[in-house]
């Protein structure tokens, strides 16, 4: 069983991270942090995550459970998250981080962490999210070079305001790389009035914002006679917190290092 | 039985509108057309589509068989279209025209006819496509103004050089009219970089070019908690020539009028 | 503006109407009841719903706020919802029902009050899944006859223990109703092994169990050429809150009479 | 480029494949087999398959074409193949066969040859559905014990006469095998009824048939949070012709050997 303590237990994501704590056979909730002066110091935490009593409390500092927990789980702002690496580091822990809006400057403090303490660190945590960059991979080494026109779709609800999403870019910087093509070059964003019959290289987008979708991505590889399609949808914040609990359980046993999902999920 | 003709029937929508009639358990084939000169004049209509000899040898004048039809069905050229169309009126026949690309000048003479000879007339005559137009309107009106995001999304094969579609276009202008809405005004046909959030009002549209689609049209409906979406896919251009043959049989036994293919399904 | 009150406003679906009356802007939050003895009587209904205090306190009994709203809304149970019946009747008041699991001796005694008090009651309250069987309607009628084969796919979460789902035989039955067929004879729930080729007149249904499928309901009207599929695609209860807001906006200048979600929707 | 002859040439399957080598700027037909004594042997195979003339013509002996050939493409009948496989094998020639329904002792003979000649054999040459294969695989391994349900829908027309598809039977015995499981066991292919809800290893089947539809799969892995689907979408017989073209050219230069198409696409 791996001992996991989750910084940020009482806001939206740390109780989604009880939550996927709470579903693993192979994990146990062993502490959450909340933030100093927190009227919420001393709740139980499974009661602040909708599941019931636990028996464990949210403390506002995390030495005073130093010898409860194994892997921490953080996923919230940049300055916090490397003071809990830093500790993470001096007390013989491991660390998930799903924090996003790092500078570059703290990027380089987090790679320096990369021989002191086994670190999983992934800006989008969803298993299905990494496989599905792997699967491209695959299709696109298989098929590109053969007549397969290559188009990303992504529906996102009606608050996002930029487009396509980060994770349709990263899919097809992916697909891109594995061609031996460049998405400035070969990314075709827009197609209105006149513009003509596909080119063979490029890779297009299709957005779609409408009501209350988490996030769906479609990758269509077509020519003639057949298509092949890989789709990711996201339902829930579950999708983020079971992919960060699956790299808790991973990295339990690693070697001091910086990992990412695709090590976690063994794609790499 | 519905007997009917079929001007052009060497070319290729000419021979898939021989395959639908053969598939009609209430038409009957009772002519095929082909240019002057053309020395497919004397084959068998159903040779040259290939369902086997039916005894209907295709000619090169209208007026050879004019004993022979009820209903003419043309989808060839506009010059053509309107003399044919000017046969049918003084010989008492039907005619379902599906022929594209009529000036304003053309539009004015065919609906001069109105009066003189029962006739469809419909650039696009899918039944899906105007059964769909029709959910749309319906939908509308009942969502419209509830909060429900609307997009509309078409794939199309790599060769099509315009974007969106006619029909997109078309499904869009239905929902605008549907909701007081100006669709030169709503319509959102790009969304690139940092566009902000959705508006209210607008109906987007998303273009994916791909292989060798015939055609898809997705048009959803969004809002908190649900999605409606309609979809449309055509396959092959039977899509087209099934519907011609069904206003055929529908214009058969009708007054003197200019219809479309909303009248033809009992939508209008 | 129209005042609502909610009978279990402390359970799910309680907070979801809450939260779906605080998004409409002409419906206003008027009273909330719990259950006699709650100990949550008292507390705020913005705050049990988690969206801030609003000013309105739970209470234990609609009598002690009878002259504060002009439409209740219940979701409850059947005993307590006719006892609330009986008092919005007397009262003056108009109510929606979203009750299920009523007998139907349960049922006549609603009925009665058809005469007495404007009430809407409908086992489904989404306005999607509504529209969605009219939208069948139309389509059924407008090719059922045409040589269009129709499917029925519907997916839920893994919990679920039936199959089909209720509302996909409800679409089932919408659709053979509107064709002149009957479902029992026509609907096909299975095919497995040689089960030999499809049959003009059948509507099949086929069923996906997976994850945490809210629910989704796809209808296909398939024919050579084409294909039409309507969808509805349920992503949170919410799909019911709102449909059951709208239903009380709409009855709010309604006569006495029982009325469904076709009439609220303006459909029937 | 690769010279190609092909078996069957006036058939569909045969023209389909001249379509396939015309667009393949790598292939070069060389020549086409007729049956003994059929009248379109001293066609124009351009002809025959509607491409234009192209200067080759139909023999009825592949004796005859010996020289002017590098691959054979063959997708006739068992005895048909294991002649033209032997005279390959004499003459020095590549073979690529997409023939269906051997026998065991017919697949020994094939089998037998392998160390005579590069050989192709696939029952079904579909680039796409031979990646869909490999990408099955790798999904089942990263998702399968991870609490990720996994069904397979599949759609064909409604002519087809068993249910599931062999390729959609495939496709789960391939999952089933990356997860240590056995489809007999815990392939579910019907849910009528109170089904009860569904078990962890299960891999459930769902069927449509409808229309004119070549062959949809798509399979599903669902959780709490997210769903991966991967779908492959036929939409004619050029799916088989472009896999055997392809299948010809790699072939080209490899070693005696009998080879199938994760191989040839480099997945194996």
């Amino acid at each position: 069983m791996t001992r996991i303590a989750i910084v940020g237990v009482a806001g939206r994501m740390g109780r989604t991270l009880v939550n996927a704590v709470e579903q693993d056979a192979e994990a146990t909730l062993a502490g959450g942090i909340v933030e100093p002066d927190s009227s919420l110091a001393g709740a139980d935490i499974g009661e602040l995550a909708g599941v019931g009593k636990r028996g464990v409390v949210a403390v506002d500092s995390l030495a005073s459970i130093a010898d409860d927990f194994d892997v921490l789980i953080d996923f919230t702002a940049p300055q916090v998250t490397l003071a809990n690496l830093a500790f993470c580091a001096e007390h013989g822990k491991r660390i998930v981080i799903g924090t996003t809006g790092m500078s570059d400057d703290e990027l380089k403090v987090l790679d320096s962490y990369r021989d002191r303490v086994p670190l999983v660190f992934a800006p989008n945590m969803s298993v299905g999210v990494n496989l599905t960059l792997k699967l491209l991979q695959t299709a696109a080494k298989a098929l590109g070079d053969e007549g397969y026109d290559i188009e990303v779709i992504e529906s996102h609800h009606r608050h996002k305001v930029d487009s396509p999403s980060g994770t349709a870019i990263k899919m097809g910087e992916v697909i891109a790389e594995s061609l031996g093509r460049n998405l400035k070059e070969h990314g075709v964003f827009e197609r209105v009035g006149q513009c003509g019959p596909r080119t063979d290289k490029e890779i297009g987008f299709a957005t779609v914002r409408a009501g209350d979708i988490v996030g769906e991505h479609t990758v269509m590889f077509a020519t003639e006679g057949e298509r092949i399609e890989i789709t990711h949808k996201a339902s829930s914040r579950m999708t983020f917190a079971k992919g960060a609990v699956r790299a808790a359980r991973w990295v339990a046993d690693k070697e001091n290092g910086s990992y990412d999902m695709q090590d976690v999920l063994g794609l790499g």
